[in-house]
């Protein structure tokens, strides 16, 4: 948790979508700018699996955040304009309850007890937080990778509690090739020794299956298109050791080696499996029994469906699919492809190429 | 070592390509056909990193081999006509000397001790069996996979010894998705703690990380678009258990389970390390210094490249490289590009696609 996080508990039971419930969550969320008189301007921001509530920096937290090219005085979530909400996700390690937390009940810290976790869980935990602040009408729900998932949950779940929807790199449930990618991360990390059915020493985490599972992540975030052109076969020339041949040789063993080290020690490692297995989970047809009852059911003035033309994990069909089904219900639709090289990744690495896209949108609000 | 294989130990030392040498290597191979008076009807088949030489059923080996419909009378390789020879690669462990093999100096099995395997040994110690059949002129060398870039060390290291190359589903050299996946795939092996730095007993192999490695293998020899179209998001419902949520869920985990069984228990940890990275390693413009100028030392009268449009290991824009170069010196070369959905693995499980086309290549030989 940062300095500039804010936390609420709601005290109560909480129930979760596919059943259990946990005692009194806490929500951990950050704010920018100001919420207006008529409590109208409010942008709720769903991140992806791995994010903290900091998306951007602010007076009390000077450093920066994910998306911090994004939110901030004249930038496309302009802070200026709109109160930008962004919160942890239920279910993460940044302060929102989830299975590292400690269970009121109990006393312990949940592991494996929390319950099955959805990004319907995710949405509601989030609708929480919006209530709190006072505000019954969102200006906007903005969701990125597995956020886009959450924030169609919340649209559907709350009909009519957001004006406008806007889906980047997302899609309306995962196919199978995204699932088994997903399933052989949480395997690399459950079959790791260190795992011990979830019981490990925080301080002596799996390590080795995290890192595993983040360089697969890595090479379904990025592209083979950016790798060929970044790396080709260039050598790790520092690393290079003929000797030790299963050792990092190549440029992109090296790369990989290094997003890995930075990444898994902050992460929880139970956390990382109930986020990734509430990815796989989630299915929009579920809402009335297909796509279009799904579609049928949201009620939004404005949508906006950005996908990159090298996203593996949540390829441009996906974006079709889901922008067809929006522009089947709601006139004001606009699907951008962007074609961008650093594939899934791209909204977080290719600002130049996502800002004018959301600029557009939220400057042309409504007119 | 199946009944219908022929083994060969070449007495004396081996030169290994990268440094080092083997004594007196053992090549384990199976032939299809009769060899013709002018000792010029020979094919020789270099395979993928996994099968072993068992090709096809014959008279002294019915059970089926790995390319069973492609071989054999009135099939496309046509034993009526051809005299067709697969060998087990240099370093594999179906017969072939490898690191699962005892190095005849020590009598102790080489494991880590064996030196550097590149494709180029793969290559070499397979001309020896093509000498020691007593052919100086093959028809034609056809190699799938990484037997493609095997093929074209083979190629460039004889020039006319082979009249004809068929390359199928390979390229000129790895790029970084290829040699990242690899590298994560034998990282899956060494960071098992049963792998003990090579040293593990034969009889309790480091499974985990090997069948970690084959589902991340099926990931990538697959596409996308055939598992969306054959599991879409299918429950895997004899397995499914709401209870165990880290388990097999989906039909694709439970495809990739069984597929990860089937296969690990087969193959050597250590020969799978060593083939994989010789697969990493070869980059056919170290000939000469730029894929060009290796082109140029080829002497080829017919080529054939084929390739299919959803591989994502060996993609399309590879199989055009090598088509390109392979025109440039040699004017009779064919590029077929299959629309096939099964993705690098269509060459072993879609014979009708591939079938037609390597029929008519060799249908119509030098006429």
């Amino acid at each position: 948790m940062t300095t500039a996080a804010k936390s609420v508990t709601f005290e109560g039971r909480f129930k979760m979508h596919r059943g259990g419930r946990i005692e009194s969550p806490t929500m951990v969320y950050e704010t920018w700018g100001e919420l207006n008189k008529n409590r109208d301007n409010g942008v709720l921001i769903f991140s992806g699996l791995s994010p903290s509530a900091h998306a951007a920096s602010s007076q009390a937290d000077p450093s920066a955040g994910w998306w911090e090219e994004m939110i901030g005085p004249g930038l496309p979530l302009d802070t200026d304009r709109f109160f930008v909400i962004a919160v942890n996700s239920l279910g993460s390690c940044f302060g929102s309850t989830g299975p590292a937390s400690v269970n009121p009940e109990t006393g312990q810290v949940y592991r494996l007890d929390f319950p099955v976790l959805t990004l319907e869980d995710v949405a509601t935990s989030a609708h929480l937080v919006v209530r709190h602040l006072g505000i019954d009408l969102l200006h906007a729900v903005v969701g990125c990778s597995m956020g886009g998932m959450s924030g169609l949950a919340y649209c559907v779940t709350y009909p009519g509690a957001a004006r406008a929807f806007v889906s980047i790199s997302s899609c309306t449930r995962s196919l199978p090739f995204a699932i088994a990618v997903r399933s052989l991360q949480r395997e690399m990390i459950t079959r790791d020794p260190k795992w011990m059915h979830g019981t490990y020493d925080p301080s002596d985490p799996p390590l080795t299956g995290q890192r595993l599972a983040r360089k697969l992540g890595m090479i379904t975030y990025r592209s083979p298109q950016e790798w060929e052109k970044r790396f080709g076969r260039e050598r790790a020339t520092d690393q290079h050791d003929a000797g030790k041949q299963f050792q990092i040789d190549f440029a992109v063993e090296s790369y990989l080696q290094n997003h890995a080290e930075k990444f898994s020690g902050g992460f929880d490692a139970n956390c990382y499996l109930y986020l990734s297995r509430a990815s796989d989970l989630f299915d929009f047809s579920e809402y009335g029994g297909s796509l279009k009852a799904a579609f049928s059911r949201l009620l939004l003035e404005r949508t906006l469906v950005i996908g990159v033309e090298t996203d593996i994990l949540f390829p441009p069909h996906q974006q079709r699919e889901l922008a067809e089904g929006l522009a089947e219900v709601c006139k004001d639709t606009t699907h951008v492809e962007l074609d961008c090289i650093r594939g899934h990744d791209s909204f977080l690495v290719d600002m130049d190429a996502f800002r004018p896209v959301i600029c557009e949108f939220f400057d042309n609000d409504f007119q």
